[in-house]
C-alpha cells in the first residue's frame, strides 16, 4: 500500500514568522526550520513566540533531522528551546546557518552547542538519506549567505520548498538563478512557495542599482557614514564591508547580532577584507571622519537598539555631526512605522543628510513580487501548490495568482498552521483534524507560562493602571479599622487627586461595614466584589477610566 | 513703527495632528485650526492629545477670531475643549466645517453649542476684517466639502495657507484648481504648506480611476458589497452615495462619525440621493443582497468600530458570506499596519472577493506628492516658505523641495511646534524662545492630568505587570503576623507558580523580620525599599521579569 506524504505546517502559514514545518511519510518525519516569530502590539511583555510541537510529543524517536533552510531567525530562532525539547535528533544546514545556530544555542545555554548533531550540507549537491526521505538541494537567492532551497524527495511525492527567496535580475558576480530544473523532478511535484511579495506590484530595486547608490554615498560621504541595515542583511554587510576595503575606508561595526554574523562569516572565509578594514567602534576618533563607516543596527527605531541610542545621545562613542551621512539601508517592518517616523524626525533635526529609501533606492527586499511568484510557477511548473510562510491574506493571493496560471482549485492548498496536508500521486487533501499551534510565548525565562489571563491583564493594566485597596477589618465587630490604606499606578496622579481618594477610602469603609453589618457569618468574596463593582463604578463615574481594582481586607 | 507678524504653531509642526497656528500681530491674535492628535503607541490608554495653549493665557480677550481649514478631526477635534477654555472667541469656517464642530460640540456636553459665536464663510470670495487682520480664502481640493485655503492679510506681510491640500489632476465634475492667482497677492507672501507629501514618490491615483473602479465593483458585486473607509472621506461617501441612487442600490451606513457626517451633508444639501436609497442597517436583509451597499468604518481594524465587529461574527445584522465583496477604500494609517494585516487574515477567511488598495486602486489620498508640492509652489511663487502639518523629517523634505526651486536658505523656516516666526517685509526669523508645546493629554474625562509618570508606570505594567505584597506586622515584637498576601496581575500565572509565591513570602517575612528587628524605631520606608529591592532581583533571578512591585506594611 502506498503511503501518504504528510505535510504539517506547525507556524509561519497565519503569521509571519515562527516557521516550522513537519514532514511525515510513514513513521518517518522530517522538519523544515525551526523559526520565532517577533510579539505583536497585543502581546505586552513578551520577548517572541515560539512554534508549538504538541504534535511531536511521543514521536521524538521517528524525527530524522531538522534542516535549516537559511539562518534568520524566524527559521533557526527558536532551535535553542525545540531542539532540547525534541530529544535533540540530527541538524542539517549550510556552514553559515549551522554556525549561527550554534552561536544562538551558547547565547542560549553555555556549552550547549556541544550536543547537536550536525551534518553539513558541503555541496549544494549533497544528497541525504533520511529513512523514506532522500533529501536534496538547491541554490536561491535571499538576504543571507547559504540560503538554500529544499527537495523532499518521497516515493508519493517530490516537495520543492525554496525556503525564503526572491529573484534577483541583476546579480552582481553571478548568474541570475534559474529554477527550470526543478520542473524535470519526478512527479507529483508540490511546490511550497514563501509568498510574502504576493501583493506586492512594485517594480523591484536590483542589487545593481542599490549598491551603485550606496558605494556613490560612501565615496562622497563629506564625513562620516553611519548605515543602519537589519543585521539579517549579511550578504549586504559583506559587500559593504568588501567595498570599504576596497575605497581604503574604516569600518566600525555595532550590534550584537550583526558583530556576530560578521565575526561567523569571517571565520568562515565568506567575508573578505583588507587587514585593519574593520576597527572597534570605541577606535572612530583615531581617524579623520572621510574615512569612517559606521555599520549598525536599530534603523527600525527599536528601543535600546544602537541607533536610537546614537539619536538619543546614549552612545558612548558616536554623536551624529550635521555633516555626517546617515543612511537606512532597510526597510520598516510592519507595526514600526511610527516608531521610525519619530527616529527619522530625531535624526532629521541632528543631521543634514539623511538619505532612506524614501528619497534613494538604498534598500532591497529578501522577498519577491507578484511577477517573480508567476515566474518561479511558470519555471517549476509543480503538480500541486503550497503557499506558505506569510499571513493568510497573501497566501491567498498567491493561491490566486496560481489559479490564474492554469493550476486547478483542487491543486492547491492554502493552509492554515495545523493543517494536516495529505499529498499522493492522485491527489491533495486536508485532513478534518487540525494539530495544535496555539501561541507559545517566552518572556523572560519562562516558556509557555504566560497566556492569555496575563497577557489580558497586562493590555487592561496598560490601558487604566491598577487600584489596590487595603482594608483592616475589626474580627469582631465586622468594621473596618482606621483608613483603608489605596496604592494605585498608572490610573491617575495620586498627588492631585486627594479628595478622589478620600472619597473612595470613605465608600470601601461603608462598602465593608454595610456588609458585614449583619449577624451572619461574613462572605469575603462577596465583599471583595462589592468593592470591585462598586468602586469601580465610582472611579469610572469620576474618570471615566477603568483600572483593574483589587482589594485584600485583612481581619484583626 | 512698523510690526511684525509673529506666527506660532502650537501643534501640527513635529508629529502628524493637533494642528493649531497662533498668528498675532500688535495685540490682535487670529488663530487657525483646533485639531486632536490620535495617541502613539507609547500612550497607553490616552484617548487623544490636544495642543498646549499655554501661550495664550491672559491673551484670551485679544483673540478675534478661531478660523478652521475643514472639518477633519485633526483641525477641529479640540474645538470643544479648547474654546471654552478661551472664552468662547468667534468661530470662522464653511457651513459644513461649523456643523461638523457643532456636533462635536453638542456631544462634548450636550446644550454648549449655543455658545458658540459663529460666523459663516457663505461665499469664498467673503473677506472678514479681524483687527489689523483682513481673511480671505480660497479653494483647494481635499477629501472632504467645504475645505479651504487661507489668506492671513497684515500690512507686514501676506500669509497663504492651504490647510490640508491635494491636486486632482482629473477632478469629476469640476476644474482642476489652480493657485496661481495666490502669486499676485501682496508681498511679502509667506507660504505655509502642508507637506504629508514631500517624500511621496508614488504617481497619484485620479479620482476617475478609483471611482471607475469602485462603480465596477459595486455594479459587478455578485451579492453585497460592504464597503469600509475613513468616516473623514465624506467627498468619497458623498460619491458613492450617488451612484448608488443612479442604479438603484440600498446603502446602509454604519459607524457613529460616518453617520453623522452623511447626516449633516444631507442637511446641507451636500449629498443628493433619491428617497429611499439610505436605509437603516436593521433593514439589510429585506432586499436581495445584490440590491445592498454597507458603508462603514473601521478599515484601520480599531477595536470596536464597525468592520471588525463584523469580521468577529460580533455585528447583529451583518454576517459575511462567501461571495460578499469586501472593499478596503483607504490607505493604512502608519502605526495600524499589523493590525490590519490580521483584519486581513480574518476577512481572507470569510469571503473570496476582499479588494484593497494592494490588488486594485480603490482609494486615493486627500495628500499631495512630491510633484504637486513643486506644482504649488511654482504656482504661488512665495517670499517665503514654511512647510506646516507633518512630521519633522517632512518638513525638512518639503524644505529641501523648495530650496532646490530657488528659495533661499534664509527665507525657508522649518518650525518645531513652538516656534515664533518673525515676519516682516525684509526677513523672516525664529525667535530664541519658544513657547511651551508639551503633551496635554485626554484620558477619560480626564484633560492633561495625565502625564509622564502615569504613562510610565503604564508602560512598565503593560511590559511585566505587577506584585503587590501586604504584610501584617506585631507593632510590639516587630514580626510578621501570619504569611503575607500576594496578589499580582499580568506577571505570572499564579495558580502555576505556587511554589514561587511561597519562597516569596518567605522571604518577605525575612526581610521585614531582620529590618525591623533592632530596637531602634523602625523606619517603614527603609523597610519598603528593601522589600521592593529584594524581592525584585528575587523575582528577576527566577523569571528574567521585573513587574512593579508595591508593599503595604499593616502595624496592629
Amino acid at each position: 500500500m502506498e503511503n501518504n506524504l504528510r505535510i504539517i505546517p506547525l507556524g509561519g502559514c497565519e503569521e509571519v514568522g515562527r516557521n516550522m514545518t513537519v514532514f511525515e511519510y510513514g513513521k518517518d518525519i522530517v522538519i523544515l526550520d525551526m523559526g520565532i516569530q517577533f510579539p505583536e502590539q497585543d502581546m505586552p511583555g513578551i520577548n517572541y513566540v515560539i512554534p508549538n510541537t504538541k504534535y511531536l510529543r511521543g514521536k521524538e524517536k521517528n524525527i530524522r533531522a531538522i534542516i535549516f533552510s537559511h539562518g534568520h531567525m524566524d527559521h533557526i530562532g527558536a532551535a535553542p528551546l525545540l531542539l532540547d525539547k525534541l530529544g535533540n535528533p540530527p541538524i542539517i544546514g549550510r556552514p553559515f546557518t549551522i554556525e549561527l545556530i550554534k552561536f544562538r544555542q551558547e547565547d542560549y545555554s553555555s556549552g550547549s552547542s556541544k550536543r547537536l548533531k550536525i551534518t553539513y550540507i558541503k555541496n549544494i549537491k549533497d544528497e541525504i538519506k533520511l529513512g523514506a526521505f532522500t533529501i536534496k538541494f538547491f541554490q536561491v537567492d535571499h538576504a543571507i549567505m547559504d540560503a538554500i532551497g529544499i527537495i523532499i524527495h518521497t516515493p508519493s511525492a517530490t516537495v520543492i520548498h525554496p525556503g525564503d527567496w526572491m529573484i534577483e535580475h541583476k546579480p552582481i558576480g553571478r548568474k541570475k538563478i534559474e529554477y527550470r530544473q526543478l520542473s524535470k523532478l519526478p512527479k507529483p511535484t508540490v511546490l511550497m512557495l514563501e509568498s510574502i511579495g504576493s501583493t506586492n506590484t512594485e517594480k523591484p530595486i536590483t542589487e545593481k542599482q542599490m549598491f551603485d547608490n550606496l558605494e556613490r554615498l560612501i565615496k562622497n560621504a563629506p564625513a562620516r557614514a553611519i548605515i543602519a541595515t537589519f543585521s539579517s542583511q549579511v550578504q549586504r554587510i559583506k559587500q559593504i564591508l568588501e567595498f570599504a576595503s576596497k575605497v581604503d575606508k574604516k569600518v566600525a561595526l555595532d550590534g550584537f547580532s550583526m558583530k556576530m554574523s560578521v565575526e561567523i562569516a569571517r571565520k568562515l572565509g565568506y567575508v573578505k577584507t583588507g587587514k585593519g578594514t574593520i576597527i572597534p567602534i570605541n577606535k572612530i576618533n583615531d581617524y579623520p571622519d572621510r574615512k569612517i563607516i559606521v555599520l549598525c543596527t536599530g534603523a527600525q527605531g527599536e528601543e535600546n537598539a544602537v541607533l536610537p541610542r546614537i539619536v538619543n545621545g546614549e552612545h558612548k562613542f558616536i554623536k551624529i555631526k550635521k555633516n555626517d551621512t546617515i543612511i537606512f539601508s532597510s526597510s520598516v517592518v510592519p507595526g514600526n512605522e511610527r516608531t521610525v517616523q519619530r527616529l527619522k524626525d530625531n535624526l532629521y533635526r541632528l543631521s543634514d543628510n539623511v538619505i532612506h529609501s524614501d528619497v534613494m533606492d538604498v534598500h532591497t527586499s529578501g522577498h519577491s513580487n507578484i511577477k517573480d511568484i508567476q515566474e518561479i510557477i511558470r519555471q517549476i511548473n509543480p503538480t500541486y501548490f503550497i503557499p506558505v510562510y506569510a499571513n493568510h491574506f497573501m497566501l491567498k493571493e498567491a493561491a490566486k495568482i496560481a489559479y490564474k496560471m492554469g493550476i486547478a482549485k483542487d491543486k492547491i492548498i492554502v493552509p492554515d498552521n495545523g493543517f494536516v496536508i495529505e499529498v499522493n500521486k492522485q491527489s491533495i487533501k486536508v485532513d478534518k483534524k487540525k494539530v495544535p499551534t496555539n501561541y507559545i510565548f517566552v518572556d523572560g525565562s519562562g516558556v509557555g507560562d504566560v497566556g492569555e489571563i496575563v497577557l489580558n491583564d497586562r493590555r487592561k493594566l496598560a490601558e487604566d493602571g491598577m487600584f489596590v485597596i487595603v482594608a483592616v477589618v475589626d474580627k469582631k465587630t465586622g468594621q473596618v479599622k482606621g483608613s483603608p490604606d489605596i496604592i494605585s499606578r498608572g490610573f491617575i496622579y495620586l498627588r492631585e487627586s486627594k479628595e478622589l481618594l478620600a472619597q473612595t477610602r470613605r465608600k470601601v469603609v461603608n462598602i465593608v461595614n454595610k456588609t458585614t453589618g449583619s449577624d451572619q457569618a461574613v462572605n469575603w468574596t462577596h465583599v471583595k466584589d462589592e468593592i470591585r463593582n462598586k468602586i469601580g463604578q465610582f472611579l469610572f463615574s469620576k474618570t471615566e477610566r477603568r483600572p483593574i481594582i483589587l482589594s485584600v481586607i485583612i481581619e484583626v
